[in-house]
């Protein structure tokens, strides 16, 4: 694996919306001090002023670097993310991105709205060049841990530029993040002959080809688990279904396994292994999601997050900096833009 | 539950497509003998004479009603589904389909190619009016068993239109076949509020309200197991991925469940509670895929299908005619498009 951080590599520096979520900023201060033990980092803390210095009190920060930067509001879930934009410019997330903006943090994270942290990142951040949306990727799975799926966030009605766009930036993840070598992209379909799928997918399929991306053709519902493919490209309308019905089928048959193995088990191991069933259908929660296609680093957690879930959309984002995805995706995506022009392509392979 | 047939019911007349499966006949003819052992059916089976002769006489159907219908050839899974039917005539699934047409049975089950099985329900029953395709639908977690997905085929690019049908049908297979009064009906979309989703999703969600159904709004992937809705619409793009999705994540949760529990269990509890997961997962391998807007029962089991599985899908069928579910749907359907002009609505009303 790529990029684990040396023993000589400097501090990263984070930056926490520490009032997003549902449990900021008891839990978001709680878990960026737990990461503190894991990683090697340096804490910038956003957020109102006055509860999240109480916060911190309740911790023993002594001889670690924590920086409080006051914000003034938090962008809710049910606001309009770009008006709240507008009219709450000193809001937590708004502040926190930022000081990745103006070179103070190396990386943002954040467990609040995903439409406010998307637009701020985007506004303040910029985009990638050659990319219309950004995209939220990665493995989602436990029990799938090297299958990166994008977009598993919120882009519905993807044209087909931008489904290609999703495979070079899952790509260049899945081989700087989980250091797989030259990753073998499938696009999500319903069969895996060329003519199987929408009017989208089939659409996609020849972009990809095209494409110097190594594709091997359309992938279907169970492929995120017979390692056929490394990335699995979708329209965020899908991503966004799928990521939500495994979080709840491992609920339900967390459940299902507690009911079944009640009294073959002490009520110890039936909480442990009910408990690890959750977890692993529940991989956004415990490691958070990275942020693709703008230039800066952003994680998002899962609201619902708490402190142990923080901390590891903390680890995440550590990584993402060390093994600089940033820069990695934007040569990428260069790439990509010159393979839609093909006199330029063909130069490119000469 | 409505209509799990009464004592003095005459026996449904199942055909079943022997040839159908990755299995048949060997599996089919064994699964369709269990059968009778559960079910008061009168057995039709369709398919090259010899081998399913064969097959026939390596069971005791002494004083059993089973008859054998010739057929020959059979349509693949790798055919274009109407070519093949123009090529061949006599193939399996088309004489078990026509004997439903000519009243000589009242279900069809069949194995085999899905893409057959419903392009000879189209051409020979027809289509229900005021229905332009056909689809799967029913429950497929053993976790969620009250829960109604349609469709769960293979009808790609749905226009708002198809999707109200599919909600009328899914509404009809709750009430009718799960007993379920009233059925609350979910649009999969990727949040509560009626604007989130993609275009398909906005346009149905507002054909959705309009009609008599009692729409709950929109739901979401965790929704199957929440018990919110009783029946969830999608496209059969998302439909087919989610089911593959839940068998894949089934089998690799069984394996999960395996490693994890290994020395806490015997090697029987073992073997069994990894099962169990499978089952719960893979409902359709258990009871089939009923088919729905066609002017006649039909019910597709899984391709991969053992005998057991095929006793299963027989069980659906039987439940299917003694519910009377073609006649019903006929009526919903009738509703639904009065509903769409809307003087006659008004009419209906009063």
């Amino acid at each position: 694996m790529l990029g684990n951080g040396r023993p000589d590599d400097p501090p990263v520096r984070v930056v926490i919306d520490t009032m997003g979520g549902d449990f900021g900023p008891r839990e978001t201060v709680k878990g960026a001090i737990q990461a503190l033990s894991n990683d090697n980092i340096e804490l910038i803390l956003v957020g109102d002023q006055g509860p999240v210095q109480a916060e911190l009190e309740r911790h023993d920060t002594t001889g670690r670097s924590v920086t409080l930067v006051p914000s003034v509001d938090k962008i809710g879930d049910d606001e309009h993310p770009i008006q709240a934009l507008r009219h709450k410019p000193k809001a937590s997330i708004v502040v926190a991105t930022k000081l990745v903006k103006s070179g103070d943090a190396d990386v943002v994270v954040s467990m609040g709205s995903t439409g406010a942290s998307m637009a701020s990142s985007v506004f303040l951040l910029g985009l990638m060049e050659g990319l219309e949306r950004p995209c939220l990727g990665g493995p989602f799975l436990g029990v799938a841990p090297g299958t990166v799926m994008v977009d598993a966030g919120s882009n519905m009605d993807c044209r087909p530029a931008l489904m290609l766009s999703f495979a070079a930036l899952g790509s260049v993840f899945a081989h700087r993040f989980l250091g797989i070598e030259n990753p073998r992209i499938g696009l999500l379909s319903v069969g895996a002959e060329e003519a199987k799928g929408n009017k989208q997918v089939q659409e996609s399929y020849a972009l990809l080809q095209q494409s110097h991306l190594n594709f091997i053709g359309n992938v279907e519902g169970m492929d995120f688990f017979t390692g056929r493919a490394d990335v699995i490209v979708c329209d965020g309308f899908v991503g966004n279904i799928l990521m939500k019905f495994a979080e709840g089928l491992g609920g339900a048959l967390s459940g299902f396994v507690k009911d079944r193995l009640a009294g073959a088990l002490s009520s110890q191991d039936l909480a442990k292994i009910s408990d690890d069933l959750w977890q692993t259908t529940n991989m956004p929660r415990t490691m958070g999601g990275p942020l693709f296609g703008v230039n800066g680093a952003v994680v998002l957690g899962h609201g619902s997050c708490e402190a142990s879930g923080v901390a590891g959309a903390i680890h995440t984002a550590v990584r993402y900096v060390q093994v600089g995805l940033v820069d990695s995706m934007k040569e990428e995506l260069s790439q990509i833009n010159k393979g839609h022009q093909p006199a330029a392509k063909l130069q490119a392979e000469d």
